[in-house]
C-alpha cells in the first residue's frame, strides 16, 4: 500500500480515524488478547444443548472444558484430567451424579469443585484431596450458559451481559445459532460493531425479502455518547440511533450507487436501530430483525484461529404464551432468513480478513477510517475495562 | 489445575510417586527424546513385508530409510539420494542386485554399503567412490527386520530386545500388526507398561469374550526388583507378578465399582502376567492373551508426532508343526481379539495424550500417582542407559 | 550422507562442482530467495485467461494481485483492501469500468493506479486520494500478461524474457499450460535447465512415441559461453548444443545402461537442443518439441511452497496462415505429450525435492556434480544479476 501525500501513513491513518488522539498505543493489551480476555462471563451454548445426566467438551479461550448437567444446574471443570491431561470428554463416565471419572485411569473428580475425589486404580492415593481440576463457575440463565473464565473470583454476571439481558420481561430465543467460525474472534467483534458494514447486507435476502430501508452506512462522527463505561455497569460502545450519519447514496466516477430501499419510498418507517458492542464480546442490535425484537450476539474465542459465533433473539413479553408465540415466529420465519441470508455475509468477511490480521501484521498494517471510530472506541475500552489478558495454558503460572 | 494443600505441586506430586527422591530432574534426557533415542536396534517390519527384490521406504526417527532384500538378506540405506535429496523409493529403480539408481539422476548406490558406486549421467564423476548414503545395520530374526539408527558400530542386538526373544525354542508370529499411530513414542511406551491403565480394558472385548480375570489396576509399591539394568544384559524395567497391589474394587461416594471379572469367581487362575518394557522401546507382556503366549509390542518413533505400533505373540514350542499350530490359532483367533478388541483402547489413549505433552507443557504439568513408580522408572533407566538422543537430519552435524 | 576420502564433505563437493573456485558463497542471496526476486517481469497467466470486464486473483511472490481487463487492457493491482486487507476478488465489484469497490465496505480503487477514489460507505473520507493500493505494471505480449513486481520503476520488458520472445516472427501458442506446483520454484528452475535431469525422461512418453534420441546425460564441461550476462540484455545461463559431453551408455556392475533411441539408430539426426535459463524464472528449449518449434516454460513463485508452472511453445512463422497452422498442430498433438507424458516426471521431481530443501537444509546437504555446473552458473549470475529479494507483505518496510 502506498501513502501517497501527507506524513507517514500510521500518523495519517490514526488520525482519520482518531482525529487527533494517541494513536494506536491506547489499543496494545486489546493486540495481544487474540485468545479473549479472562476473569469474564461468556455464553457457552443453549440449555437446550446439554440434557439432564449429559457431558459436553467444548474449548473456550484456548481452554478445554467439560460441562455436565446435574439435578438441573450446569458444572463445568477443566476438561483434561489432572494425571495425564487426556480429555475427559473422550468418554465420559460418571460412575455417581456428582463426579467424573476419567476412562483411562478412574481419576475421579466432583462436577462441583473440580476436586480430586478418588482413583478407582489407587483408592488410597495421597493425591486424593490435594489435586483438584480447574472449576469453572456456571450460570444459566434465559436459555444459555454462561461461564466464567479466569482465576479471579467471579464478578457479577450482569457486568458482561448487554444491558437489560436479564430483565424479567425480555424473553429470549432458545433454539439460536451456535456456530464454529473460522476467525480470530476480535474481528467478529469488529464486524458486529462496524458501523458501516451494512454496506455487505445490502442484497441480502433479508433485506430483499423485508424490502427493508437500509442506508449504504450509517456512523457517528462524534464521540460522544459512544463510550458506555460506568463503574458496576456492564462497559461496551454504542453507535446510536441519534445524531448519526447516514449515507443512502453517492457516485463513483458519475454513476449513482444508493440504497435500494429507502425510508420514505418502500416504508414509512425510518430506520433507528442501536447497535452496541460490550465487555468481553457481546453484541445487542436494537430493535432487530423486526421492530419489537432484538438481535444478540456473541464471538467467544475458541483458540486463535476461530470462535464460536451465538446468534439469538430477545423480545419483551407481558406473559408466557406471548414469548411462545414469539419463539415460534422466530423458529418459522427469522431465524432461517437472519442467519442464512444475512448473517452469512459477516462470517464471509471475517473469514476473508484472518490472513491479514493473523499473518501479515494486520493490526498495523490496516487503514481505519471514520466510521470505524466505534471499533477504535471498542479497542480503547477493551484495552482499559478488560480484566485480563488470556494466555495459553502451557504458559500459565503453575499455582 | 490446583493444588489444594501441601508445599508445591511439582514437589508434591514427585514425592507421590518417587517417594522422596530426587524429583525430575534425572528424566530430562529422556523429555528431550522426542525422536527417540540413537546408536539402538529397532524393528522396522514383519518379514513378509519385503519380498525378495522388492525395495521399502521407511521413516523412522525422523530418518528416511529404505530397505532392499537381496538374496534373502535385508539391506538398508538412506533413502534420500546424495546429490539433491529425493526418497530413491519414489520411484525405486535397480539395475543390478546390489544396487539401487536413483531416478532423478542415476546416482547408483550400493545397497550393502550404501557407496555411491556409479553415476549413469556423468560416468567418470569424481564424486564416485567418495561418497556414500548412509548405511544401516540390519538383522532379520524372528520373522522381524531390525535396523540399527546411530552413528556407533552396531551394539549386539539382544541388548535392545526384550529378554528371552532370541531363544531357539520361541516361536514368533509372523503376521503380526504394524500400524502408525498418531502420537509421540514415548506416550505409546508408558502406556503399554502403565501398571493402572488396564482400567481401560475393562469393557474391552477381549476380556468380555474370556470372561477373563482383570483388576481395576495391578502395580507394586515398591521399587524392589523393578530395575533390570545388569551390564551387558537389556536394560528394562518389570512390573513383576509377585508382591503386587491389586485393586479389584473401590467406591466413589458410596457407589460400588468393581472388577467384572475376578479370580475365584469367573476362573481359578490368578493373574500372574508380568509386563516389562525395555531399551529402546519393547514391550513384554507374559503370559498373554493366552497362558502359554507373550505379547510383544514396539513403539518406534516415526517422527515426533507419530510412531509405528508392531505388536505380534511368542510361544515356547518344541517342534514346528507346534509352532504352525500357534501360528493358526493367532490368526483365527487372537489377532483380531488382541489388536481390534483391547490394544484399539491403547490407541485412543495414546492419541489423547498428545496434545497436552505436544504443545501444553504436560511433561512438567502432569501429575503421577503411585502405580506410575515404573513410568518413572523407565524414564529415569531410559534417561541413563540410553545411548543417545536422536535428532533431526537437518541438524546432524556434518561429517 | 558420509563423505568417505578427502577433506570436508562442502569442499569437495563443490570443488567437484566448482573446479576450485570460491564455494558456495556466492549464491547466498540466492538461497534467500524464497519467494523469488522482486523488481522483475513475470507471467501471470495466459490472455485467454482473462476476459474482457473480468477479474482475477492471483498470488505471486507471496503478494496477492487482482487483475481485470479493461477495453482490452489488462490491469493489476493489489488483492488486498487498504482497509482491513480482505481480497476484493473474493466478489469483485465493478461499478464502473475502471473501477474496482471492495464488497465490504466500498472502498473503491482506480485498477489503472491503484487510487482510492471514492468510498462508498463515507464519501467525504479524507482518506479518499491519500492511500493507494500498490499498482503493478502490466504488459500483454505474445498471448500473455506479464506483472512487474517490485518497488523500483519497471525495467524493459525484453531484460525478463528469453531472447527473441518478442520477435515479430515468432508465434506464440495461445492455449498453453498453467499449473500450480507445490515445491519451492528455485527447485523448479534448476530442474528445467538441469543438464543431467533428461534421464528421468528415458520412458516418457513423448520420447517413445518419438523414437527420440535422447542421451542419458548431456552437459558442458567447461564454463565457457555458458554465462549470458551482457549489459541492457537478459541474463542467463545456457547448455548450448556445441561442445557437449553426451552420455548414451555405460554401466554398473557390469551390467550395460544405454539410451533406447540413439542418432544413426533410430534416426539420423543428432540432438542439437539448446536448453538456457533466464532471469527472473524463464525457461527455452529450442528446438523443441519439434525440429522447428521452441518450448518457453516459467517457474513463477506463488509463496515458498509452491510456485505456477507455465509452459508454451514458439515458431517462427511467415504469416497468420502458418501461425494459426501451428497453434492446430500444437492443440492436437503435442500438448498433452509434452505436459502429460513428458513435462509430468519433472513435475514429480521437483515435488520429491521439496522436503530436502525446506526442512532438511537441503542448500547446505546437497552434493553437486559436473553436471550441475549450469545449475551453480545460474545461483551465481542469479545472486549478482537479480534486481532485489522478495520478501514477506508483512516483514515490507511501511512507506
Amino acid at each position: 500500500m502506498v501513502q501517497q501525500a501527507g506524513s507517514s501513513r500510521e500518523g495519517e491513518t490514526t488520525r482519520a480515524a482518531e482525529s487527533g488522539d494517541l494513536g494506536r498505543k491506547p489499543w496494545r493489551p486489546y493486540f495481544e488478547a487474540s485468545l479473549g480476555f479472562c476473569n469474564h462471563w461468556y455464553p457457552a451454548f443453549f440449555s437446550r444443548q446439554l440434557a439432564e445426566g449429559e457431558c459436553r467438551g467444548q474449548e473456550m479461550l484456548g481452554e478445554r472444558l467439560l460441562f455436565k448437567r446435574i439435578d438441573g444446574r450446569v458444572y463445568a471443570i477443566e476438561d483434561r484430567c489432572a494425571h495425564r491431561g487426556v480429555p475427559l470428554s473422550v468418554r465420559p463416565e460418571c460412575y455417581t451424579k456428582n463426579t467424573i471419572s476419567c476412562w483411562y485411569h478412574g481419576f475421579t473428580y466432583d462436577l462441583r469443585t473440580g476436586a480430586l475425589g478418588a482413583i478407582i486404580t489407587d483408592p488410597e492415593s495421597p493425591l486424593i484431596g490435594r489435586v483438584a481440576l480447574k472449576a469453572y463457575p456456571v450460570e444459566e440463565r434465559k436459555n444459555l450458559v454462561f461461564v466464567f473464565i479466569g482465576d479471579e473470583a467471579p464478578h457479577p454476571l450482569a457486568l458482561d451481559l448487554q444491558p437489560g439481558f436479564l430483565d424479567e420481561d425480555l424473553a429470549i430465543f432458545p433454539n439460536g445459532e451456535h456456530d464454529l467460525v473460522k476467525s480470530n474472534w476480535r474481528l467478529a467483534a469488529e464486524n458486529g460493531v462496524d458501523a458501516s458494514h451494512i454496506y455487505i447486507h445490502r442484497n441480502s435476502g433479508l433485506v430483499n425479502a423485508a424490502r427493508r430501508p437500509l442506508p449504504l452506512a450509517s456512523y457517528f462522527t462524534t464521540r460522544e455518547g459512544m463510550v458506555i463505561d460506568k463503574d458496576g455497569a456492564p462497559k461496551g460502545v454504542v453507535k446510536g440511533a441519534g445524531r448519526r450519519t447516514s449515507v443512502w447514496e453517492t457516485e463513483i466516477e458519475g454513476v449513482k450507487i444508493a440504497s435500494q430501499y429507502r425510508p420514505g419510498i418502500n416504508t414509512d418507517s425510518s430506520n433507528t436501530t442501536d447497535t452496541s458492542l460490550w465487555l468481553p464480546c457481546g453484541l445487542k442490535v436494537d430493535p432487530f430483525p423486526r421492530g419489537d425484537t432484538m438481535q444478540l450476539e456473541w464471538y467467544v474465542p475458541r483458540d486463535e484461529q476461530s470462535h464460536y459465533y451465538i446468534v439469538t433473539w430477545g423480545k419483551r413479553v407481558k406473559d408466557e404464551p406471548q414469548a411462545e408465540e414469539f419463539f415460534r415466529e422466530m423458529d418459522a420465519v427469522w431465524k432461517d432468513l437472519v442467519v442464512h441470508k444475512f448473517n452469512n455475509e459477516d462470517v464471509i468477511a471475517r473469514e476473508a480478513m484472518e490472513r491479514f490480521y493473523a499473518d501479515e501484521d494486520g493490526w498495523n498494517q490496516e487503514h481505519l477510517y471514520r466510521p470505524d471510530m466505534v471499533i477504535t472506541e471498542w479497542r480503547k475500552l477493551a484495552s482499559k475495562h478488560n480484566r485480563g489478558i488470556q494466555r495459553k495454558p502451557g504458559m500459565r503460572a503453575k499455582i
